[in-house]
């Protein structure tokens, strides 16, 4: 949570509920994506005001319309009045800090979702994404231009695969497919992002101090983990909910994503589990590194001290010290000092510390 | 729990169930304060006595009766009497260690919940808020004036929003959801210092101790959760309670404080998490700070020592070393030193110690 | 559990189920005391012959038996023979190493209960009490006198409250509240013992080694949990029982005492988790004072070791030292370590280990 | 799971469904055991053959069948053939790595359970026992003589206790009771040797490494809790179970032995928290003992470093050290040295690091 | 998860759902082996191309069709076809970074599983299996040649046990047995793993760091876990499926299976456990490792350290130092040297540091 959404959160306390309050930081100005289709016709527009797509709540057809600008919440508003929307729904859509749900009104099924991605700087960004399914037609919600429904307007253009024969339950599934397909590469780079912090801790020459990288990738992964878990929870409600406008035989389809939310969340998991276990090999490292600092001073310490002791005696100023006459008794000094020497590290050898 | 609300518990043991003590300590004069409206009137009126709240209770409109002051057991034993309380929900309201509950009578819905601040010291205070809800009226019980209602006085007053066209259930939901929009603030403050210990352990100059700052503020963030964790429990129940004083239009806004009271623990839960990691990063922050320490220790000993013993050998006093009397063997072993010395250096470069 | 009850299970094992076996260690003459009693009338009677209660099981008025000395099992068992209690409940109810438990049989509800207490040596022992609940009578069998009930007795016998113009199942309510209102003493002694502990880890002069101290309370905290655990789920049981013996009006009573038995779980868990934190903290608190302690040896040696190198150059004897020979050269030598020795506190001030 | 267990596991794999393979070690001329009875007659009877005891399945009376020698794998084939007994059941009889479990068959109820005993080593064995319960008869198949039942041939024989009054299914319960009572032996040698660890950690003279000994008790603690866990499910799945084997009034019975499992599983629960725990405890004392080394080292180190580099200063050989003339020049050193001495373990002593 | 399937995922982001793309490397002919027997006949066939096995499909006898070679997805698209096997069904089998999973259609049941398998350089492998279970077939569909069916194929062709008797289910069950009996292998490997590095931790002579050898274990572990546990869900499902195909007598045989699932699946969590602690072992090992260093380091320094000083005092150069000129002052000193150290190993001895 960066502070300028908790900033923003602070407009909304103590407001009416109800109120629509845009609670991001990105104003763009509205623009409008809508397809209208059946499986014989197409019609694909852009436009900026809402007004030209009140129309095709009453079509036959299946429409999806597209909303780009979240500021907009005078539109938005517009809009919810005319699709019959529910002035608290509306307020959960411009809320982006909103946890991602499904909510299940008499006229519609209002499910709203996270999009993850990582911006130019490489930080992880999420984008909050409301899709509003009702009879005839999907109405998403993004705060900007830009997201991962390129394939489904594919798709829907080119009528690849059954989407233009089919209801705007499999449009739904179709869009929450692509979000849930793009959390792939979200997984896939940080379990990248993990094994390189492994990488680093295991084979590291310096002792650099990596514990500020370790804490803040479990941040980011217990981010992306509640952004994901909702999911689960999301289609599983999807599936068992008796809405009307859940086609029996989507069913199957939306079975699918469930079996790929449960896949995304066991990878958080296991990423999450390898990188709590990585602080306590960040931490045997270090400890290991300074036990092999701490035998060399040992060695070095353990060897000369009492070398040095030996010259010391001998360089003592007493009258009578008989030893210092003798005409060789210098050289048999060295030699005595140096089997001292070999037989330590002797000693050392055999104690594995060399 | 401090030690005043410890102590006042022991008032309570053994005494007969349903007496009234108040277990708190702050002592103030009742005060009452009335709103009683539908979609056309209003009355807005202070008082001290509860005997003049009594008539509300026959009345159609809508009434709000916000009382402050639950030292004043009497009164509120006589309140409880006139308007059906049972001694068991009296006795609960001004107990103020209470746990955040939600209890079903015939007549009446008892919810009783905390109000979280920080005080002028910045100490975290709770203060305990019980809610009435019964069929034309709601009634608040506060331990003292003050509280986080003040923009629903102000939509009474001015009539914004549903409030003055909607029953008493929509009031009891504008009340809990002030109260829970409230724990935003203090989901804030707790990130925020979260965050700053986070900052002190990764950018510290200084070898400071903060373990004691990381458990005051796990604490703070146990005792936060104790508070905020039974509030999911308590609207969910609302929401599945099949009370009669609960419109099933008002199912809707419930369901959207469930959503923040789910918000809000994940929050908390988010920051106990990263507050149980900090110990383990400081712990290691240590670890390496020690690291560093002990590699200074370890180069200035193993470069010394050894030439400490090469003087101290020329410093003894044998008659027969012949080195001693050559002309330039001064010179010479100042150059072995020397030759020792960046060959020890060199040694801890490649070891990347230095 | 200490040796004399585990040594005490072992009569048990092999036993055919059913025999009356007394494990605990503490053995007393019989001692009953009677309480019969209606809205009008009450007979207070002391006794110590099992038959002269016998006659109360008939009684319309409510009777209260409570029986000190579970070690006189035979009595126990006429008893038990008497009231229609079945064996395998009499050997639960002599077994002081009994988990707290309900049974629900066709004729009574058994409710084995353990108290708590702080003996004179401030260990905590704790005490089981069985509790019988029928039509018109609650027998109590409890292990030696002394226990928490005075506040009832004066209850019924000055006919404070509701209890005498209530059944036996609010009698049976006021027991448990009564035993319950007691844990909160051992609620507050725990916390106490914890706060102490983690002041004397914060603020310890002295290098302590406090962890056999953290284990010993962590150990009482898991004993009492053990005890208080299986509360909540006896309550709930009584709450959820169909049985007869259990009035609705009863049930709100009950339910006071679940949401007790709530907060007491929490705060023992709270004490747990803050006792399980403090281990953490008590390592870290070591950790930083053994760095503290290698901070001063190696400044001290670092210092020092050099500056003797430098001392043991101009002690070696060689002929040929020409510095040896210059006037100043001491005093010169020693302004050099002067240098050193400030130049290098200045480098310690700088790494901040000063 | 020991190397031999685990090699015989490989003559399973493969091999079709219903094959009876022992898959133990202990070879065993099967012996059976036969208790016939009812209230008014017994037969006790040894045999060696399985058709001997095939006639008892059609008797009214109540008949147990020990049967020890799982290795007899044909003769278990065909006493299953006789009494009906799946082949499933008997590959699970013979297959002793099995985990405990109960089947529920038409005809009858297989329960799997682990005696657990130490043998005269000290080593933790489990030997598996399956009981085979139907209308008039229960069949105990062991893999050696030598079991726990002894108390029950003692009551069956005198007729002590209601067994020779009941059915099968109070059989069953003795039998299952008398294993569970068992576990008690085993729960108690656990926690004596968690309680010597215990006293080890805290009260060790020698700095031992018992980490393995921890490490050793775990695995043991974790290996009786796999074996005693299942317990619990098996015993509440026979109390819950509509098998027209079981009486409703063996059903206190059934529920008096869940209440021993609930408090087997608790204890052993208890120990792994405490061995958890140990860990924590050893490193710590660990810690502390280095950091009571490290205290004498940097005491005697800063005391005489400082000093030697004084005298150092003193052997020098410059031609003009002043001090060195003065008369007395050299006692006034040994008494600055004597100040500074005493000065540091003031200091020390200051710092309580002695 | 290794690079290589992550990358093959990309391919299949943004797809038409239903578009089969096989997500693995492994590129095989397609080949198909085919039994189609009853009790009386037996027909076993090897063929390349699936247009060879679409008439089974109608016939009475059960036949199953192992097809290896998922990367060939045209022609698995028209067996699919032929099959009546749904295209998301399809998609899955040939998307082999699959869950485990059950799925079940109105015309078959889809069983995914994975087999696990240590290849040539001992590094662990998992080969995704697809079992279709029909009225009359059972299709499996594996990525290359070589499982762990041989057993079956023997059983088939031999007409062992009661597969020639029994259904399609049965089959299943069978494919599903062996599957599940392989991984015990697996959990052997990895146990004697586990063991192996305890071994390596408790005995080992040189100090190697190992933590990220318990690291790739871990890893190991959490992987295979991963592939085992859905395993427990699939066989409860299939259980409790009221599939048309599951014949009620089989559901004995899917209970063991599921008997064996929960056993590996409490092996796997047993060595999780172990290895986890495992860490906390070796960080104890290193821990008392560089405590014996700190000792002889301590020992030595100790002893000669206020040695080395005493002879330094000796070695100044005072005019006036009355000690040197006596006769035995010298050896006097010796003496003196000879008790410090004697007496300082005295205390270290009783300080049990020798």
């Amino acid at each position: 949570m960066n502070k300028n959404k908790r900033k923003k959160h602070h407009k909304k306390i103590g407001q009416i509920p109800g109120t629509l309050i845009y609670t991001g930081d990105k104003t763009n100005k509205l623009s409008i994506e809508c397809f209208d289709y059946n499986s014989n016709q197409l019609e694909d527009k852009q436009c900026n005001k809402v007004e030209d797509v009140f129309h095709y709540k009453a079509t036959e057809t299946i429409t999806w319309i597209n909303i780009n600008g979240l500021n907009n919440t005078d539109e938005i508003y517009k809009l919810g009045q005319a699709f019959n929307i529910h002035t608290l729904s509306l307020e959960d859509i411009v809320n982006i800090s909103q946890r991602p749900k499904i909510d299940e009104y008499n006229d519609y099924l209002l499910v709203i979702l996270k999009m993850l991605y990582y911006d130019n700087n490489n930080v992880l960004k999420s984008e909050q994404i409301s899709l509003i399914l009702s009879q005839n037609f999907v109405i998403t919600l993004q705060e900007a231009e830009g997201d991962v429904f390129d394939s489904i307007r594919d798709r829907i253009r080119l009528a690849k695969g059954k989407i233009r024969n089919s209801g705007s339950d499999y449009l739904l599934y179709a869009l929450i497919d692509a979000i849930t397909d793009h959390y792939y590469y979200i997984i896939e780079k940080i379990t990248d992002k993990v094994e390189n912090l492994e990488d680093l801790i295991f084979n590291q020459k310096e002792q650099k101090n990596l514990s500020q990288d370790i804490h803040q990738l479990k941040k980011e992964i217990l981010k992306i983990r509640r952004t994901i878990f909702p999911l689960r929870e999301i289609i599983n409600k999807i599936e068992k909910s008796e809405s009307p406008y859940i086609n029996p035989k989507t069913i199957h389809y939306i079975r699918d994503v469930y079996d790929h939310s449960l896949q995304i969340s066991e990878s958080i998991e296991l990423n999450r589990e390898m990188i709590f276990g990585l602080m306590d090999m960040h931490m045997t490292t270090i400890s290991n590194k300074m036990n092999e600092v701490m035998k060399v001073l040992t060695i070095i310490a353990t060897i000369f001290i009492p070398l040095t002791f030996i010259a010391g005696i001998y360089g003592m100023n007493f009258d009578n010290i008989p030893e210092l006459h003798y005409k060789y008794s210098y050289f048999m000094l060295l030699g005595i000092m140096a089997l001292l020497f070999i037989g330590m590290l002797y000693y050392f050898k055999r104690k594995k510390w060399l």
